[in-house]
């Protein structure tokens, strides 16, 4: 079998490029080591900023988006018990979020990917890159135990943090860079009306809270908790008051209880590999590198490197102008430095550390007391939440 | 003798809280314990906000000022070899700082003190504070071997980090916050004229830089060193190449090199002392908190300390209000925390720390980039470095 590009991966790096070049009439097949019923469950982000929704509007997809999606002209930040609220959309022009679960967008690219022509081969395992700095690239893997092959002129690695595209670069040309937060989240979804109608970052003493949610009827919520600590542990009530806690007591006033139905903890983790191209192969997404989820920044990260990348491959195939291709790894991480130092500092803003001193505290206090009281701190926040401009 | 307010120290909280009394009617007397040419010679800060300035010519005492102040309206960042231009007045609506050297304020304070009738005793030594938490509150002093004692209402502690205010409050009063900076700065004084006509701050591999000035022809340069350097191991020579580096091409290619007539290396700290009142002791200035030299915010921040210090005691004499006293400590606070954290976060940005990681050091340059490119980030910068309000 023969493609132009061969996409690994089916998460939004993957089904996103995979939809850009079926538009553009780039012949690609994804191949997903999962099945779509196991990648279409998995709980992940589930706030989409301007960029993402504005992909999905140019793609035709997103009739479901429009109709369910929440969208957030604010966002809102508590400390020592009080909330301010930042309005972004009157900060960034009009700018805003929407709420909408990956689970949701993930839907909206396998229900259109078979008309669109986008062709993916689930449970493909075992898979190897050969060849990517030469001449001859090709993906070989197996799926119900038979082996395949497919030659391709590149291959774009959408495989995740734990996928083999990045290991396919050699270690002499690979830079990591990473960051290890001394925490994780503790996440519930719970089928209650969420606090807010937007979301709530809140920095307390006993460490962070975040109240978001899915949709009217869905919350999501998390608080910060030590890297020992166990799920079960954790039970239901004692999430509630210590999220009730952290939110204090203005926030929390409305805190509609209920049985969770999910629950997991997940660490926090900043990485950044660069290049993000070598030879044939071009990385995407959380491949190449991971923030921690404060700002919610991975899954639109994940999307704008893929339209750099859709761009570049439009400009070989339409234009033969190699230009957009060699310059992939520099665009992108253009971007993903600025995203990745704001998902950085908007952890170290509200969150906890063990290691933190009177000092850092205070920094912390003053630095929001300040965001609370200047348009252009909250110009500056509001700017990197809704996402930065692709450049 | 007896006063309404016996100020400790005549360094710039001490005498301009002095001329704010003396204008305002109200008693005081300044005891410090130097003489006036050694005040006055001390070479300290030379960058003065928009209100410092303000203050001055309040005062009537901006005559020389307006005539040899240099008003820069735009700062300058250097990162990565390239230099990029902050205009402050642009993005703060028409604010600036102006060089003057805190040894020319100190001059024009001291000249006009006696037709002010601002009384200063020089030489004023072993300090003692009495009964400040008490009715009858008063300071004895020795001078040129004689004791005195000085019956006061209220005791104005200006008299630095290393004064005997701050010590006057009691151990389980008073809270302390501190960060201890692993570098220092090496400064020299040289009769050339600057490199640039505004700074130049540069976040430099090797470490940071700062190109400064007196006047238009002298310059003020730094290089941040590591704690365990020696003076006597940095010639002129050395001091210029390595300066030269950091700066990079660039912004070094106009360096005009020339002997030294200061060189001295200064440690980075941040500190502040809780609360700022007690009793009748009221701490302004350097007595209460100390800044890293990083967006020269310490003078300026001991002017809006006895700015807001006045302001409470005129209330005070003149409304029987004791409500500006009894607040003095909470609003000071409020506005040291904020420069505090904007000195701290400009050092972190723009230091070299020999704990720093490969991701760390990315971070720099991220953010960089990012307020490179940002408006609104460039107006937090801008506004901060000209100077936050009072509120």
């Amino acid at each position: 079998m023969r493609t132009q590009v061969a996409i690994i991966g089916a998460g939004p790096a993957g089904l996103f490029l995979g939809h850009l070049l079926a538009r553009a009439g780039i012949d690609a097949v994804v191949l997903e080591r999962r099945t779509r019923d196991y990648v279409e469950g998995r709980v992940r982000a589930g706030v989409l900023e301007q960029g993402t929704v504005a992909l999905m509007a140019e793609l035709g997809l997103d009739a479901r988006l429009r109709d369910e999606g929440l969208v957030h002209t604010g966002t809102n930040i508590g400390y020592d018990g009080e909330i301010f609220r930042v309005d972004m959309a009157a900060l960034t022009g009009g700018s805003a979020v929407t709420v909408y679960g990956q689970q949701e967008v993930m839907r909206d690219l396998f229900d259109a990917a078979e008309e669109r022509g986008v062709r993916i081969v689930f449970e493909a395992e075992d898979l190897v890159l050969e060849d990517i700095a030469g001449s001859s690239p090709s993906v070989r893997y197996v799926r119900h135990g038979e082996a395949h092959h497919l030659a391709c002129d590149y291959v774009a690695a959408c495989d995740g943090f734990h996928g083999v595209g990045r290991g396919a670069i050699p270690a002499d040309v690979l830079k990591v860079f990473e960051r290890v937060y001394p925490f994780g989240w503790l996440g519930i979804l719970a089928e209650v009306p969420p606090v807010n109608h937007e979301l709530i970052y809140a920095n307390h003493e006993r460490g962070f809270a975040l109240a978001s949610m899915r949709s009217p009827s869905r919350s999501r919520y998390y608080v910060q908790v030590g890297l020992d600590e166990r799920i079960e542990d954790w039970s239901d009530d004692r999430f509630w008051d210590e999220l009730a806690l952290r939110l204090g007591p203005q926030a929390a006033a409305g805190l509609v209880r209920g049985p969770s139905f999910e629950k997991s903890i997940a660490p926090l983790r900043s990485f950044v590999a660069e290049p993000m191209r070598y030879g044939a192969l071009f990385l995407a997404g959380d491949a190449a590198h991971i923030v921690p989820p404060t700002g919610a920044k991975g899954m639109n990260l994940a999307v704008s490197d893929v339209r750099i990348l859709a761009e570049a491959l439009v400009r070989h195939y339409r234009d033969r102008d190699p230009a957009g291709l060699d310059g992939y790894s520099a665009r992108a991480l253009a971007r993903v430095w600025k995203a990745e130092r704001f998902s950085w500092w908007f952890t170290g803003l509200t969150h906890r550390f063990p290691d933190m001193d009177p000092f850092a505290r205070r920094m912390q206090v003053a630095e929001l007391a300040y965001i609370r009281g200047s348009q252009a701190a909250q110009t500056v926040l509001a700017e990197n939440y809704v996402g930065l401009p692709l450049a």
